[in-house]
């Protein structure tokens, strides 16, 4: 239904550009919710989205703010950057300080200051102080303006409160309550406020055992304790405890879908500001860097290949079984890689338990091995007959095929755990860095053994 | 902190499980949250777990319930059915009809009759409601409890029907107002509640643009509305937009991790049963049949090589350089289906844009081939020197780059395109498709144009 209504309005709005009708054009964009806005613009072509962007921001900046905030980061960033830093800061001070926060801290640092100086006061403040924080913590993804309600409060004065509250806070299910000196010390929800008389003082019914997480704590953290507690936000407190703001379910849902989306980009060698509706040149550019280092790493695996070139002479079916061995150790390492990196981001591989998962990873290995390396042997001695050389070449290839995987499970665990302990992205780099052992692994270990065994196979 | 205490908590139940003192270890439990407890069944081994959920099924039933729901499927499917039924039915009867329903599903039929026998009438009538809806739909995830509002209240009336509301439905943020034959009419916060006189009738606060789905919409499409609009819950309706039940937030961020856990193993070919802490043995076996069709895989390519046995004998250097332009097919097809297969999860890519994308996908295996291709052909003639017999060879690895990448664009789009097309899951058997055209295409364009100019690399 909503995808319906979005396909209809951006028929419409590219219809009216064409026509070059963008005041009507705007006007058909005004009747959708910020969400199918971002959707159109999303879909239309460069021209059209900067030239309906821009006469949105002038003519409804509050729709402009809202619908930027749907689109990717890098998509919003590259909208905003279209226009003068003055409607910049228009646009951005409308925004939930922590959406503001994000585009802003992607802008050169001229544009940033710029824009910042030209905000209204109480804006730009909010926006800095969140700017403090580092990328990718919960002081940094928080919206500031939280409400909380002071512990000496009645019931009937707390609901009043939440009457007179202003629209622009956060105010989800919960209540969280301060002391006089603003620490996080109970929580209450909307409807505990009116199962109790008026009279009640909220220190009596209020829940203490609050759940909150400090501004440095890590962002994906943050959700995996939203997503394991079913909250619909949670606290942020300061180094004393207290209140400083509030992570929102809807912003732990947009850090594990980034965070997702990062992994699977990440482990097949795909930038994270890509997508699939990119422009062919922006894909062009932005995947090619990955696939000129793997060029690299596939011209080191063949220089070995090349350094047995006269085993390979003698005995040429070598070269039809080698790329057997290299190709399962890459299949085995991506499994492995799978499991490992997914079990960091869930939080259930830890450096602690590394070692066990390593030691898991080669008994993997070692059992796939030998199984896959006897069928293959069986398959080869069928295929090229039983002749005691084709026996010993099936024998070669089974032992090959173990080391390979051996070698797959270790790296395909070494590598991303030591990525993480390193705090870079265990997903990044990993798959060159372990495809390249398997390639070289299974390469070396099968052209080695044969070498060794030439005088048998002639 | 809360990992902190789980920490804590798993050692304790760890050593008093080994002294036998399981009913301390069941106190130690129940002072943590039902997530905690989850985790430390997931962390003990299989006989600790199980002796631990018994007792914890007998002595607290609710706690075991709310623990299982936290565990993931496969575990809790697990866990459940090492009691024996009449517990089963006690533990589920706890439960939220839209887990129990989940569990359930994942019996044996003759388990699943007798557990829902054994059940109250009143939740097993609603796990069976749930039941005849598809699996991965709205129905099957929503809880049917879902609280609404008849539009003729008025404001005092419906806070009064907040008040008196069971603890059991779920109640968010939002309040849902239907008409005398349960059509769903409208929307309110609980907040706007608290801003009018009491007298106010609710049909005239109410929002009336409410974003609901269908019962039969599927799960993941339900995901990406309540991230889009920023939900904290999603009404689902049945045909006649009557109000059926409710898809809350925290089930949705449940789906967004599942799927993108299965998708992150469906291309690395691992079975989404399966985690970094399975036991090898279990992994062993998970694992192997991906692994042998991989096999059958890698020896059809490498029938592909002996084919050209002949080609290779006399120039073998060509057997170092085949590795290069499979293996880089396989890694720009490894680029394209993560863009994909994100693309489809998210909703950006669909069957009728579907031509486009396959487009832009060629074009980016055409230039990217263009420029590795390039690359590679000038590093293999400084290599082995720009002999007539090397700068041919080093054309023929442009062009079969060039072929092979485009390759991998096609059949990296098109696969998992056709696949979800067919209502199959767009990542699952991808990866071995499309590296099996990517090998066997590089392959046979590398070596068959080698044949071609054969008397020429002599």
């Amino acid at each position: 239904m909503q995808s319906q209504k979005m396909i209809l309005m951006l028929d419409s709005v590219r219809r009216l550009m064409r026509g070059g009708a963008t005041a009507r054009a705007i006007n058909v964009l005004r009747k959708g919710r910020p969400a199918d806005v971002a959707q159109v613009l999303h879909a239309l072509n460069d021209l059209d989205r900067h030239a309906v962007f821009a006469a949105l921001a002038r003519t409804d900046t509050e729709l402009a703010s809202a619908s930027i905030s749907e689109l990717s980061l890098e998509a919003a960033v590259e909208l905003l950057k279209t226009l003068p830093p003055e409607q910049i800061a228009l646009v951005l001070q409308e925004l939930a300080s922590d959406d503001a926060a994000l585009f802003i801290d992607e802008f050169p640092d001229e544009l940033k200051e710029s824009v910042l100086d030209l905000m209204k006061v109480e804006a730009s403040t909010d926006v800095q102080e969140l700017l403090r924080f580092a990328e990718g913590t919960a002081g940094r993804i928080m919206t500031p303006d939280v409400f909380a309600l002071s512990e000496d409060l009645t019931v009937g004065e707390a609901i009043a409160s939440v009457q007179s509250a202003s629209r622009d806070v956060e105010l989800v299910y919960y209540l969280y309550i301060v002391d006089d000196r603003n620490h996080l010390v109970g929580v209450l929800s909307l409807r505990n406020l009116l199962l109790v008389p008026p009279t009640t003082p909220i220190k009596k019914i209020m829940g203490t055992d609050v759940i909150s997480v400090r501004t440095d704590k890590d962002q994906e953290d943050v959700a995996r304790i939203v997503a394991q507690y079913n909250l619909l936000g949670v606290p942020v407190v300061d180094e004393e405890n207290k209140l400083v703001g509030i992570v929102t379910v809807d912003d732990v849902l947009d850090v594990i879908r980034e965070e997702a989306t990062e992994d699977i980009y990440a482990l097949s060698g795909v930038r994270s500001d890509e997508n699939a509706l990119s422009t062919p040149f922006r894909s062009v550019r932005l995947r090619m860097p990955w696939l000129l280092v793997n060029l690299a790493t596939a011209i080191l695996a063949a220089s070995v290949v090349h350094a047995f070139e006269n085993t390979i002479e003698k005995v040429v079916v070598l070269a039809a079984l080698q790329s057997v061995i290299a190709g399962m150790g890459g299949n085995a390492a991506t499994q492995t890689l799978a499991v490992i990196v997914r079990g960091l981001a869930l939080g259930e591989v830890t450096w602690e338990n590394g070692r066990r998962v390593f030691f898991k990873e080669i008994t993997v290995g070692l059992f796939n091995g030998l199984t896959n390396g006897i069928v293959a042997a069986i398959v080869v001695m069928i295929w090229f007959g039983f002749s005691p050389k084709m026996i010993i070449i099936g024998g070669i290839v089974a032992v090959s095929m173990v080391i390979n995987l051996v070698i797959a499970g270790a790296a395909g665990t070494v590598v991303p755990l030591v990525l993480k302990r390193l705090k870079a992205d265990p997903a990044l780099a990993s798959t060159v860095f372990v495809t390249t052992c398997t390639d070289v692994g299974g390469f070396l270990s099968f052209l080695g053994l044969a070498t060794l065994l030439i005088k048998y196979l002639k």
